[in-house]
């Protein structure tokens, strides 16, 4: 019955996560979230008595985590932090084309659309960006950039990506991570 | 009356403009850019037979012009263009921060949710993030930098500039923008 439970809960959040990502948060409607979860209103309300707001927030922390194991994935794939992070956007842009550039950062939309009007979603938003640089952070620390210099750069890594990822899915072309990964290693290798 | 007529078309194009760079484009009813541009919901369609597809399509044309004369005057601030990029960065930080964090790129909202579902839409974003690119490539063509390297830089730098000003309005700081400036030119710097 707990396990049942927990799948059901974790069927709307990844429901909600997808169709945020592709039709933002007005464009989204719970029974519409209903149905793609296949899960009773009731049982989106029992979970989410917060309705749109707090499904939401559960999305982005979903989106949060995903693109932070995305994140992880590539920067693990060389010990150069440069080669690293030309890595991620190499990810980015396979993830993006294979989705029929549908799936971009989940939750760019929701975050431009709810700016100023949704406190429980905007504070979701504001720890997946601290989380996403502290992970490239970590990396370029591990690699012995200095802690101001580390900081700094993740910041720019993280805009740069989600700037790219953007201009990728609007060109549908996986050139603009591309080149964005290449800048990105370069201005990396001025600081080692 | 000549001057009347466009002044209703432009005053329709700005408030749809506004509206969908704050609440995005399928929280924005036609009914509300009638109300907010002062133009009777019949002169709305009168301009716009197509509705808010074309509507959207108009006010997309609208930020594309807006954005690149913001680029033009940060762009001409300066004759080296490291120090150019970084006065657009501080540009864009001012005017985000003035308009309380609510004014971010006047067409990612709306570009993000109509992927793949709106083409006249689509064409529109398309032909901004072209025309903002080439903005940024003439500048660095002209500074004596090679017609690769400028093309290619000019979208890192567009890309970088998209994604830390999202950084810096979810954040409701200019310190993503500063910093991705610093970068930007550091980069540039490298190819002189």
């Amino acid at each position: 019955m707990k396990t049942t439970t927990t799948g059901t809960r974790e069927r709307i959040v990844r429901a909600t996560s997808r169709l945020l990502q592709r039709q933002g948060y007005e464009g989204t409607g719970i029974k519409q979230i209903s149905r793609e979860a296949e899960a009773t209103l009731g049982s989106v309300y029992h979970f989410f008595p917060g309705g749109k707001q707090e499904l939401a927030a559960a999305a982005i922390r979903h989106g949060d985590l995903e693109f932070a194991g995305m994140l992880r994935e590539g920067l693990g794939s060389s010990e150069d932090p440069a080669e690293a992070v030309t890595a991620c956007t190499r990810l980015l842009a396979v993830a993006l084309r294979e989705s029929g550039w549908q799936d971009g950062c989940p939750i760019t939309s929701t975050a431009l659309e709810t700016v100023g009007r949704a406190p429980v979603i905007e504070q979701a938003v504001v720890e997946a960006f601290a989380n996403w640089r502290a992970v490239v952070e970590e990396k370029l620390l591990a690699a012995g950039l200095g802690a101001d210099d580390s900081r700094e750069l993740a910041a720019t890594v993280i805009s740069a990506l989600e700037g790219a990822e953007l201009a990728a899915q609007v060109a549908r072309s996986e050139e603009p991570l591309h080149v964005t990964g290449k800048h990105l290693a370069r201005l990396i290798g001025t600081y080692r």
